[in-house]
């Protein structure tokens, strides 16, 4: 099968298409064979050399795929041949065909294209988990979240939309905005041209997402009302931060780290099941709805992570494998 | 009646009591005879000018007292003149006469004297609130909780060591170390001629509770496991903190600030039942009890007050103000 495989992690990164042997199901997992892959920061990254693959996952980047059921484990009793499902891994998504651990796969929605499905998972999971799991985000409260243009901010709108919370988003361009706003955010604000915490207000916000950090932190800790939360998911900005505690203290905030991937794959399935099963009738019902920004062909690859690199998109990249015969 | 107060809040402060008129309930409300208060560090940043009472509080110092109830405001059913009580006030225990909102009022745990009473509010509820609620420890846990000392700490200990937690703790003084093991601590670390990280190695702690501040933070955020967390509930070393993000990130810490005084009064009575209704069978068979350091005359308290701020004692520090025909 084609894999993903990244050359010279580092600096001199470059990633390609290889010929690998096809993945063997273990006991508890399945093979899928991939139709489309979402592409996620954490790929770049790892072309970068900054994100190494968990300890025991393949090399092949990739978090999340929705295709066909290939070949089931010997213990897996829930997925047929055939089955069209999404799934979440910890790496080797970017392949024709991926293993994936049976807790972490699902049946597409009724209705939904591949192409929908595979920019699910990854999205929906950290949304639910750092909005309304750790943030814990109520009907009438606030939620800032960055970055609307990506997956998980443009379908975390539509979520915190859903549960009656108001919501402000921010993006490197005018038209990002106008886009958020469609999607259900009461404010986007250019943060290219204007600053959030000036334009908000201290103590204005319940909940805010971050993956920029730096002196973020500080402008988030202002940002928040009393008792608010800040969930840290990446620090893009620079991973030093300061800022005052005695704020921390007055205003009890929380703030709170999180990532997915490197979770172990028994805490990763209880998390998994419960986004899924909280967000499964918004799902069927075509409440929420990943936002697609763009689908390449398998073999323009580097293009869609030069596309996600750039910051261009509003919505998930996703990616094609040729369809061949099984 | 003699009530504490603070001559020029700062640098040239200082303590006296004056005659003031006796305080009248709101409807709500219980005036407790105070037989004994418990003196606080908020009373020394108070009497310096750094913590001034929340708004709408008298200006005499005191989180708690207990004693015998004088009077009872028009809507209060559950207390009766002469009822031995203990309670958690926002100010004005430091007081012969002290108001009290009746919610945050108990009666006092059988064969319990008014000196161990006046100790219990505020150590039991900011304990129950950090290391149980915010921190969530669980038995088998560890945590780590600095001032071995403090009345919240030598209170903490117990707590945590009745439901089977491991704890680390630290003191200035190998005397208090020596107590700390009594009061069931598993280690005690004298911070003043060891590290507690060097000595408890990074990624070794479940839930850590600081008052310090500063560069703990960081040393914290290393000694922490996955998903561990770090309550801060003062900073006295340094409000301003420097710290790797990616750090928090990775490990999915939770830190978390918390202040009990200034929470207003609903969402205080309702940690304060929650806190007393966890404890309390515990505390009526004597299986955790405030650790009792001296007890001082009120006209000595500002010998009280010079003890807390020199760090010499290991428990609470008591005042019983002169008793009085009613």
């Amino acid at each position: 099968m084609l894999a993903a495989e990244i050359l010279a992690p580092g600096p001199e990164n470059e990633i390609c298409l290889m010929e690998k042997p096809r993945p063997v199901c273990g006991a508890h997992e399945v093979l899928i064979r991939v139709e489309a892959f979402g592409v996620n920061r954490a790929d770049i990254l790892q072309r970068q050399g900054k994100y190494p693959p968990p300890p025991g996952s393949v090399s092949t980047p990739g978090l999340e795929c929705a295709g066909r059921i290939a070949a089931v484990g010997e213990n897996v009793c829930n997925f047929s041949e055939n089955d069209a499902v999404f799934a979440l891994v910890a790496a080797g998504a970017c392949a024709e065909y991926c293993l994936a651990d049976a807790r972490l796969v699902r049946p597409i929605p009724r209705g939904w294209s591949f192409i929908e499905a595979a920019a699910l998972a990854e999205a929906l999971v950290t949304a639910h988990a750092t909005v309304f799991e750790l943030g814990a985000l109520k009907s009438g409260e606030t939620l800032l979240m960055h970055g609307a243009g990506s997956g998980i901010t443009s379908l975390a709108i539509q979520m915190a939309r859903l549960i009656g919370a108001q919501i402000i988003t921010t993006a490197n361009h005018p038209e990002k905005c106008e886009k958020a706003l469609q999607y259900g955010a009461h404010r986007a604000i250019n943060h290219t041209t204007e600053d959030f915490l000036s334009l908000c207000g201290e103590s204005s916000v319940d909940v805010a997402v971050d993956f920029i950090g730096g002196d973020y932190v500080d402008k988030h800790l202002r940002l928040l009302k009393s008792c608010g939360r800040l969930i840290q998911i990446a620090c893009m900005q620079n991973h030093q931060c300061t800022f005052n505690l005695a704020r921390l203290v007055q205003k009890r905030l929380c703030l709170q780290g999180f990532v997915l991937r490197s979770q172990a794959a028994d805490e990763k399935a209880m998390l998994f099941t419960r986004a899924i099963n909280r967000w499964w009738p918004a799902l069927q019902e075509g409440a929420i709805k990943p936002v697609i920004d763009a689908v390449f062909p398998f073999d323009e690859l580097a293009s869609a992570h030069q596309r996600l690199q750039d910051s261009r998109h509003f919505g998930k990249i996703i990616v094609c494998p040729p369809l061949r015969s099984s």
